[in-house]
C-alpha cells in the first residue's frame, strides 16, 4: 500500500538520498536566455519568445534531473508572458514531474476569504490544471487568510511556505518592526506554530509548513527555528545574491544520521545564468549548466554534512 | 493633444459623471455561476466551465457598461481555471475596454527585486498581453518592492492600490499590531506619503498611488486618510460583507463641486450574484443585474451627494 503524498516526507527523503539542499530556481529573465536559445529580442508579448523560454527552460530541468530535490519557478517570470506564460508554467511542471523533480511555485498568493481559497485550491488541489506540490504565501492579511492554503496541506500533502523575512534590502521596513519587544517576523513565526505542528510528517517529523527565511540574514535564523523546530526553511540568497552556503543553512538541525537538514537553499541565477553558458555550442552549454549545478550542490553537501 | 493617460484623473473623472463610485467586482465563483449560463457541474479543470464562466462574465459585462466608472476582477478565480483562466482574463480586460470600463486587477502581487519587476511590467505596462488600468500589491516585502509598481504608474500613468486595511476577520493579526504607539497598518500608510505625492494627476490632485481600506472598520478610515490625503481609496466589503454605503465612504473628502470623493466603493457578490438572477430567462437575470447594479450605484451615489 502506497502512503499518501505529504510533502515534507518528500522533500526530506529525496535531501537525504541527494546529500544536499540545493532548491533549483527557474527564473527566466528575458533578458537573459542565452542565444543558444533565442533568435533576435525578447519581447513580453512576443510568441517567439515563449517559445525561446520554454526550449531554454526544457533543456535547463533536464539538466536538473538527477541533481536536485526540487525546482522552485518564479511566478512573476512566467506571468509577464501573458495568457501564454501560464500554459507554459503548466508544462513546466508536467516536465518537472517526469524528472523526478518536486515543483515549489514561488507565487506568493495572499488574499481574503473565498478568494484565498481559490488560490489554494488553483495550485494545490491535486486535480488542479496548474497543481504544484508546494506554494509560497503572503502572511500580511492574518492568520485565517492562510487556513484554505493548511487545509490543502491537510488533505492533499501539498506544501505551504510562509514569507516570515525576506532578503531584499528594505524587507526590514514592515519586518523588523518591534511589536512587544520581539521584530513582527519572529511574532508572525511564532504564531505559525499550530500550524507547524498539524502538518508534520509521519516519516520525518519535519512539516509541509515551511518558511521563508532570507540567506542575507543568518542571525536571524535560531530564532525562527526556535518557535518553528519542525518547519522546512526555503532559504533564498545564496549564491548570485550574496549568502555562503554556510550561512544558508545556519537554521539547519542535526539529522538522524548526523548531518544538518530541515530546508532547502535557492540558487536561481547562479545555476541558471553561469558566465560560461553564454556559448553558443550546445554540449558547452550543457557542460557550463552541469558544472554550476554540482558545485552548488557540494558547496551545500558540504555544508550540511555531519 | 491628448493628455497621457493618468489613472486617477481618469477615474475620478468618470466617477463624477456617474455620481457615485461604484466599482464592481469580478468574482466568477465557480459554484455560482447561474443555471442560464451552464449545463450541468462546473469544474476548475473543465473546458465548459470557462465557457460558461465567459458567457456569464460577458454578459455581466455588458450590463455594467454605463453604469460604473472601473471593474474589479479577482485573479485568484481565474487563476483556479489554469491556463485557460489566464486567457479568459485577458478577454475580459479587452471587452471591459470596448465597454469603456476602467480595470483594476485584483491580484495582490508582491515580491522582491527583478521577481516585482516582472510582475509590474506583467500587468502594468500598456504593451503587455494582461495589461490593466491598475493593480492591488502586498506591502509586507517593503517599500523597495513596491517601487517597479510606483515605477510604471509614474511611467504609463498606471495605478496601484497597497494593502493597508483589510475587512477579513484575522486582518489584524499583523495589521494592527501596535508599533511605537501606532497600529502597523497607519504606520504603512504614512511610509507611503512620499510616493502618493508623486503620482499626483495633473487635473484632479486625486493620486494613482491607492490603498485597500476595508468597509468593515470605518472608524480606522479617517486616519489612514489624514496620513494619505490624496490618495484613491479602495474599499471592499460594501454589500454582501455588511458594511453600509455611508460606512464605506467614510474617508472620502469634499470634491469641488460639493460632493464627497477619493475612492471606489467595491461591491462583488451583491450585484454579480443576486439572488432574483437566479433565473433561467434570459431577460429577467439581466433585469436583476440591472436593477443590483443601480441600486447598488443609488445608495452610493446618495452616500456621496453634498
Amino acid at each position: 500500500m502506497t502512503q499518501p503524498f505529504h510533502f515534507a516526507d518528500a522533500l526530506i527523503g529525496r535531501v537525504r538520498e541527494l546529500g544536499h539542499p540545493l532548491c533549483v530556481g527557474l527564473d527566466p529573465h528575458l533578458d537573459r536566455i542565452p542565444p543558444l536559445f533565442r533568435e533576435g529580442g525578447m519581447k513580453p508579448g512576443d510568441p517567439r519568445s515563449v517559445e525561446a523560454v520554454r526550449a531554454f527552460v526544457f533543456a535547463f530541468i533536464d539538466r536538473i534531473e538527477g541533481r536536485a530535490a526540487v525546482v522552485k519557478p518564479q511566478s512573476a517570470l512566467f506571468e509577464q508572458l501573458g495568457p501564454a506564460g501560464a500554459g507554459l508554467l503548466a508544462e513546466v511542471v508536467e516536465r518537472c514531474r517526469q524528472r523526478g523533480l518536486l515543483v515549489l511555485l514561488d507565487a506568493k498568493r495572499g488574499d481574503i476569504g473565498s478568494s484565498a481559497d481559490a488560490y489554494a485550491r488553483a495550485y494545490l488541489e491535486p486535480d488542479s490544471p496548474l497543481a504544484v506540490e508546494a506554494l509560497t504565501v503572503n502572511p500580511y492579511l492574518g492568520r485565517d487568510t492562510l487556513e484554505p492554503f493548511v487545509q490543502r496541506s491537510r488533505d492533499c500533502g501539498r506544501g505551504v511556505f510562509v514569507l516570515v523575512r525576506t532578503s531584499n534590502p528594505g524587507a526590514g521596513d514592515l519586518q523588523d518592526l518591534e511589536v512587544k519587544g520581539a521584530p513582527l517576523f519572529l511574532s508572525l513565526a511564532r504564531s505559525l506554530a499550530s500550524f507547524e505542528e498539524e502538518l508534520r510528517g509521519p516519516q520525518t517529523g519535519w512539516s509541509s509548513l515551511g518558511v521563508v527565511v532570507g540567506a542575507t540574514w543568518p542571525e536571524e535564523h535560531q530564532a525562527v527555528r526556535e518557535a518553528l523546530p519542525h518547519s522546512l526553511f526555503l532559504v533564498p540568497g545564496y549564491g548570485a545574491q550574496g549568502a555562503t552556503a554556510a550561512e544558508a543553512v545556519r537554521g539547519f538541525t542535526e539529522g538522524p544520521s548526523g548531518g544538518r537538514e530541515g530546508g532547502i537553499v535557492n540558487s536561481s541565477r547562479g545555476v541558471m545564468f553561469p558566465e560560461a553558458a553564454l556559448s553558443e555550442d550546445a554540449s558547452t552549454w550543457e557542460q557550463a549548466i552541469d558544472a554550476a549545478l554540482d558545485q552548488a550542490a557540494s558547496e551545500l553537501g558540504e555544508a550540511v554534512s555531519g
